[in-house]
């Protein structure tokens, strides 16, 4: 469909860390871009955090926002008010849930993507555990309450991975192969090009802020199998969570492991890997120096293999706040998109 | 919009060379589970060749078809019914023009394409000489009638090239660079690896069937230009035409030349690059040999600079009559969500 004219979209944020800060900046500085080459404006009506909430429903003043040094002292803040009570009567078409979340139970996002649903609001996130958790129950919520939930940034942030579901209409996928975590692949890349042992390369990616202060979901391989049940299930129809992984990390990795590869003109790479029959496993492999896969530093890279067309690659940046909310901003304009 | 039930979807194909022959054969094999996923069902209301014409209201029999060994001798075959003058009165809401197509006229492909939008009927070609030469005038032509042309398998067959578009919405594509010819690619490949000259590796590229019996259009670089002005126009809002294209071929590579990068860990390789500023180049550079453009034989790799992602590369086989099918059949797809 095409939009004609300015269609305001109102949006409920939850969570103004890094993603959410960088969410809003961009919004603010292309506003106006998206009014023209879309006819979409998009307009905050709450920005939610764990103490309270900024709230004004004929739109936030981002501005302000941005340059506040505490956000709590803004006029339209109120404290206390918590975001699974107030999403029921908030006027927001749109939730955006970016808040830090348990890797374990998936909360608190879990209980914000529910009650937006089942409150008819279309919801964006880009926080995986939801989705390696209760990927099924949360789309058929979205479908039953007429919604959409949309998560690219889950997945390679706005690399369009989730999206390529579309776009491989009429094709089915066969086998998937990725590296799908920064961190792991930094230090695997530093080992194999500068000869630094592990332990070195792990702390240049945490000085670095590349790596979490805490690694181990990154190089225990957690973060790669979240996304790979993702992967799975979006794009292969699976019914998987991260338990239904074979995982194993890199931390036994070391130098004459990578020089042998080395010889025989390999790489060693932390792989993802869903096959058709229902295999998921995330693990150290051996590939070709000349792999599209053998991607350097923290790219992450994505190998389809569909019935169709062979092999198709995706790669690009995995991580990052303005990537992440690219992801989102494309999940913004394709929900108006199909409802409007 | 989700469909619902069986949709009937009439199809007119022009022309049954190697597209059209895989295209009809993937649509039979894979027809219930197009009408089980999707809900439709394809039926093919004619197939024009240059001297006449297969046509049954009610849907033509594929499998017939396929089997035969001369469609000419077919019940359902016409002699002399020609495509441009019997569209407008052909029952089919798509048309999919993939015949033969002159290279610098773009007929008898733009001939059809204007019939067919002219008639409201939505358009799908694998053919680019009518991208390259009339862009523009193409897309106005569909918008005034309201109707879709879609063209996914003109670049890159079925590598979600062109679709991108949507699924990076929000953010601006600030930079193209391509590998885009296959047979280029190939040569310049062997050189590399094997360290063959150029003449025998353009023979081998014949003799296996990558480059076409005159391989003229790939190795002047005019194939890999007329792709980048689609994905420039496309992807990039610039209006050009092949001719705005500064062009040079690979002829006059050697191997010392690629030697000589080798010692530097470069590589050498035939790009298209679009810029910003509005500049297209087909040249020869040199790239690292570990970026994510240095594919071998014959991949195509298109890397996007983005502003709000990086970078974004997606690689692929860039060509193959069962991959540029299934570009088509993801058109034919996404063109029956969007308007029915």
């Amino acid at each position: 469909m095409v939009l004609i004219g300015n269609n305001v979209i109102s949006i409920g944020l939850i969570g103004l860390g890094i993603v959410g800060s960088n969410l809003i900046s961009i919004i603010h500085e292309n506003g106006e871009m998206y009014k023209k080459r879309y006819g979409l404006d998009f307009v905050f009506t709450a920005i939610f955090e764990f103490d309270g909430a900024l709230i004004n429903e004929n739109g936030l003043n981002l501005k302000e926002i941005m340059n506040s040094e505490d956000i709590r002292k803004l006029s339209s803040w109120t404290v206390g008010i918590k975001a699974e009570e107030y999403i029921p009567k908030l006027k927001a078409e749109i939730i955006i849930e970016a808040t830090p979340v348990n890797s374990e139970t998936g909360e608190p996002a879990l209980k914000h993507i529910f009650t937006a649903l089942n409150n008819k609001k279309h919801v964006i996130t880009p926080n995986k555990a939801p989705f390696y958790l209760k990927y099924h129950e949360i789309i058929k919520t979205a479908e039953k309450n007429g919604v959409s939930v949309k998560f690219e940034a889950t997945v390679g942030s706005a690399i369009p991975l989730l999206s390529i579901k579309k776009t491989l209409a009429g094709n089915t996928i066969t086998k998937i192969v990725a590296v799908l975590n920064g961190t792991s692949n930094y230090i695997l890349s530093r080992m194999t090009n500068e000869g630094v042992d592990f332990e070195l390369a792990l702390k240049e990616a945490q000085e670095l802020g590349i790596s979490e202060t805490d690694p181990t979901l990154d190089i225990e391989g957690y973060d790669a199998a979240g996304k790979l049940v993702i992967l799975a299930n979006h794009l292969m129809g699976m019914n998987k969570t991260i338990k239904d992984v074979k995982i194993s990390g890199i931390t036994h990795i070391n130098k004459q492991i990578i020089e042998l590869a080395s010889k025989d003109k390999k790489l060693v790479k932390h792989l993802g890997i869903a096959k058709k029959n229902g295999e998921l496993e995330v693990s150290l492999k051996l590939i070709k120096e000349n792999s599209p896969l053998a991607v350097d530093g923290t790219l992450n890279a994505v190998y389809f293999e569909t019935e169709l067309a062979g092999e198709i690659i995706l790669t690009g940046r995995g991580a990052g706040g303005p990537e992440a909310a690219a992801g989102i901003i494309s999940d913004m304009i394709n929900i108006c998109r199909e409802y409007r």
